[in-house]
């Protein structure tokens, strides 16, 4: 990854603010607008079919994410997809927890016959199970490293001709061609809720600014890492890094991102 | 405003806990049901149909906001809307993304109608996409100026026979004929979310206590003006801003207030 | 209670990492997932009906929360515990706000009446609301004392065949027959949204590893009074008690239980 296009691309997030429309799961909206905020893009949370359209179709970038799914919200997901693919809006889905229950599997399903997806971010677990690879996925966290599948994650690419980005202690980003990894942040973000739904919030912030989608996400990952990394080194444990990692995305800035990626 | 007046309504929430029942977008709960306790009021949030008047009945004051509306939801608004207003609970209203899409606009118009307001609350687009000036919303966020906002803010609480708050760098607060301006808190809380939902919720407590609205709506943007500006100037960014926040609200005090006001 | 007991059970959470199954309210989702996450659990939140049986059968433990009920998601809480209950999964139960509204008392009755619960945690107005004891609650809050609701627990906890817990400033946990207490905590965790809800949620985790239910929500409320009470003595107010509780947690050995529970 070269520095200066990742700050070109940080620094557009923050003139241009872009919007940012997200259907996503109960549990992290507050975590993600959050993040959004602190990283200068502007964030909206809108689900009702009766306005996902117009919604998407006024936005820079739609994320969604089936965290909490039910029948309405996959719905308004799908319609509000396919608006901003015909827009040419980039699309971020998340499958969190895809292959724990089939009910989880059948939607995902859906949603990659029915969406033109832009890129795809899960761990490991989550990755293979879209590609019914068997993996055995716990409830939402992952029980397979992220090197394990890549060969999944690279067949999936190709399949729904998306970036798909694999989360882990290595992060793994390919187009289903090369393969770009990030090895940033701390173990500790695995115990605060939402880090991978923020990752692929943020995601959508880069992929507004930056139409090589590829290159968004690997900037996107970056910024995730760098912040948790960062905001770890002065946290005392998950509170505290939560708190310590918006104002790191907040206050991230280029002397920062020099000193950090030289190592 | 008279400082004196304002710790009274202060201290009257502490000592009153009031119960302020609040219908209110998923990002923003757990923000607004936090400022409510750092204050010392008693917030509950329930939405369903089947309960909304009952719980409207033994509140102190309603707060409806459609941050991420969809039709159940605003039946029930207006039901517990109604209920409250039929026994002199006072109502606040958040007309959150007003006029970034149809369908909001839509709801917007059948809650004006519909319901007695005691309060409205937005920011300058919101309140001027109320009364169907032409401002274009972006998302959820404003994209026009306080002031440009204030004659719209005063047609509409002459219509709605409402107090109405512009929030911004400077809040303006109208009852139509009179304006009142708050300028305190910190750029920062633009990076927070939900922080204009938290001015409208803690509204509500000020209005159960205090029922001239206009003071009370005064009071409740000078409570959130300072314990933003306090709070801003201990935070590195907006994550330690939302905990600094709350902390100083829960603190505020009679000294703490003379001495900030007196400036 | 001893404390090597407590201590045991706090390891095998931290190396089982159960899943914990959580139907809850808006408000408290993130709290109690990232409560969970810190305590070293992992928690999963599903509320629709066409995977919650699933999702429960794999789950080591259920927690089921009324506190933003509404009638498609009561028929998944009940089907969720029924499922559960028939694989011996142990099935926690906290009924916010029963009593508050007609809808609420006969929702709680419709789960005691199908469903078979483990424990059930509620402050003390909850517990007398269960057991039809005319108590006033005002919203969310209990405006009785624990000690005065110690007899209806006594009777719930033989009616329902369950562990009762009351949470106050004396935290009163019984089987119908004995009663253990706890007296840790801080009166600002009042101050705290949802923190009753995550007593609940960790009550879970805590019953996931130990099927002596008195003993495994005696050790919940241990850890929540420890980690209360810690964290309370360096926060300057609610909002940095949050951050801390977390990180408290996350940070709970056998030094400071030794330290703590000495006294």
């Amino acid at each position: 990854m070269e520095k200066e296009r990742f700050i070109v691309d940080l620094n557009r997030i923050r003139e241009m603010s872009p919007l940012v429309h997200n259907i996503t799961n109960y549990v992290v909206m507050n975590n993600t607008a959050n993040a959004l905020l602190a990283l200068g893009a502007s964030p909206v949370m809108a689900h009702s079919i009766e306005e996902v359209a117009d919604m998407a179709s006024i936005a820079s970038a739609l994320v969604i994410n089936i965290g909490t799914l039910e029948p309405a919200w996959v719905d308004s997901m799908i319609l509000a997809a396919r608006t901003a693919a015909g827009k040419g809006i980039p699309v971020v889905f998340d499958p969190v927890g895809a292959g724990a229950t089939p009910y989880r599997s059948a939607v995902c399903k859906r949603i990659m016959e029915e969406c033109r997806l832009s890129v795809i971010r899960g761990n490991a677990s989550e990755i293979m199970a879209l590609l019914n690879v068997s993996a055995v996925t716990k409830g939402v966290d992952s029980t397979v490293s992220s090197e394990s599948a890549l060969d999944s994650a690279m067949m999936l690419a190709k399949a729904a001709g998306a970036v798909v980005v694999i989360s882990g202690a290595v992060d793994y980003i390919t187009d289903g061609t090369s393969v770009e990894t990030v090895t940033l942040g701390s173990p500790m973000m695995s115990r605060v809720t939402g880090m991978g739904c923020t990752a692929t919030a943020i995601t959508g912030a880069f992929a507004a600014v930056n139409s090589n989608y590829m290159e968004a996400s690997v900037h996107a990952m970056t910024a995730m890492g760098l912040a948790g990394s960062i905001a770890a080194e002065c946290s005392a444990g998950p509170g505290s890094l939560q708190v310590n990692f918006l104002d790191t995305l907040y206050a991230l800035d280029a002397a920062m991102i020099e000193k950090r990626l030289q190592a």
